[in-house]
């Protein structure tokens, strides 16, 4: 399968696993780079130090374009970017933030840029920004959501309609009909989190693990709208910030709750009550953990089979 | 395109017409059956005696197939029933209820029965109930709503594979791409809201009609979570709601601003700022008011495209 996105980071096959905090370390990013995809680490719960690591680790376990995702939010962002120079890193995710502010400089590194957006006008604010690709992403996506609450559904076909740069769809896919769905919308190519998350080579806990796959419909819902939305499985600390928000707490009072550390006592740690779990509705969907070349296999598989069938009507 | 919902309605296209309040009357439901779709009246905006005179008006302006929505907190619902019976009106949408209520009572008048549900576990009482289809509607659906807040890209595939009943998918659809990815996630047809709204036929208000040209990404929200989720238009209502919610007003303080008639008022009357005006996310993908056969037909064309596009990928 052949894309935009296939030839602009010169992979196989335009599937994306997200570089997501606390999940997306070497061992995830080099298996899906090397099972044909692009594998991201996710640099925004990681120190400089860690990330020197992190990528000097995975350029040793795969020849395959691998890159780094970069929440702008992060206070450590230049030196990690510096590391990403040195360290001859060739693509570069940027999120939560305004593509104009790196991009340049990303680029007169050699580096291609992709910003992740949650709506048309930072879709059309990336394109003036000169970035090579853009990241749609909508309301079901896991973790840091945009205030529209835009859905897949209907976000991807406007992004298409308003930027020429190429999209990658994210937020709902974990599967090769979910890839196609986006495709037909007007994607180029997709990103997939949650369903890596629940892989053998993500580095989030156990524990946070299994309740994924315990996760149903209707088991994860959008929180801390007045701090910054976040989409969480619904466990003893959701229900806490879930009560004072329809109370109607104030932002200070909602992150005086959610206080530091709490995203790495979930996810990392594995406190499944009383921890940030971060993960997409379309958990509900995921069933097993497996390593991620074999997801990423029946991704290509269910593809396949989705577009003969199309084929055969 | 023939699939088991144009087997099940003996229609041509497998596109329903949604039964909305205030907007779906004779005129549109029977353009849109007139067209090779499935039109739909919604009883939800009308009395017994104004029911009874569209059901006629229908019946003399189309012999094709067509159907009534019926939403089950209606409170003259038993008596919009006789004359749904009388009339011989053959297929039957019920909506915001339990599906087993009425379900026995209109197949026993031969009636074809439909339910729409939000959620997966409401899917799987269809089933049981012994409706012959359902429609799955996302969050990016107008009006009323779901409170698990499942997206229609991750709510398909859940009720494909919890349910064998052929499946409608619903919000967010208004174009053949959209037809197409709801089909491959695993849809047998599709409800489509909105872009009907913004027809010549439906029975909205002119103004209402011009608010939906104008309305972009993010242009509407879900309010009333606490009263029953609902998805609007932010208009002036809307912010004093949405002030409301934020402060942490009761169910009793939010019905009582509400008050009787909001919907008409916005919808039928055309007073825009004042009243409710209930519309899906992809009203920002709608750029002109056109006759209900005309925007049925380029469904259909673009459907076509974007299979033939895949045939020769």
């Amino acid at each position: 399968m052949k894309s935009r996105i296939t030839s602009l980071f010169g992979i196989d096959f335009p599937v994306i696993q997200a570089g997501m905090i606390w999940c997306s370390g070497w061992r995830l990013a080099s298996a899906v780079s090397n099972a044909g995809g692009l594998g991201l680490l996710g640099a925004g719960s990681m120190s400089p130090e860690v990330l020197e690591d992190q990528v000097r680790k995975c350029k040793s376990t795969t020849d395959k374009p691998f890159g780094v995702n970069v929440p702008m939010l992060y206070s450590r962002i230049e030196e990690q970017l510096d590391i990403i120079v040195r360290e001859g890193v060739k693509i570069v995710f940027t999120s939560a933030g305004n593509p104009a502010k790196y991009t340049t400089f990303l680029k007169e590194h050699g580096i291609t840029v992709v910003h992740v957006v949650a709506n048309v006008k930072s879709a059309i604010k990336c394109e003036q920004a000169g970035v090579d690709a853009v990241v749609a992403e909508g309301f079901e996506a896991g973790g840091h959501n945009g205030k529209e609450e835009t859905t897949t559904f209907t976000l991807i076909p406007q992004v298409r309609q308003a930027v020429q740069l190429p999209l990658i769809a994210a937020g709902g896919i974990a599967t090769g009909r979910g890839m196609l769905a986006a495709m037909v919308l007007g994607a180029d190519g997709v990103q997939v989190g949650s369903r890596f998350v629940a892989s053998e080579e993500s580095s989030a806990h156990q524990a946070f693990k299994q309740k994924i796959l315990e996760t149903g419909d209707g088991g994860t819902f959008l929180a801390l709208k007045k701090v910054g939305p976040v989409r969480l499985i619904r466990n003893s600390f959701f229900q806490k910030v879930h009560e004072l928000e329809n109370s109607g707490a104030s932002p200070e009072l909602l992150t005086e709750l959610l206080g530091k550390g709490r995203a790495k006592l979930g996810m990392f740690d594995g406190n499944i009550d009383e921890g940030e779990l971060e993960i997409g509705q379309i958990s509900a969907m995921i069933g097993d953990i497996r390593p991620a070349a074999a997801i990423f296999r029946e991704i290509m598989d269910e593809f396949h089979v989705a577009v003969n069938e199309i084929k055969n009507w």
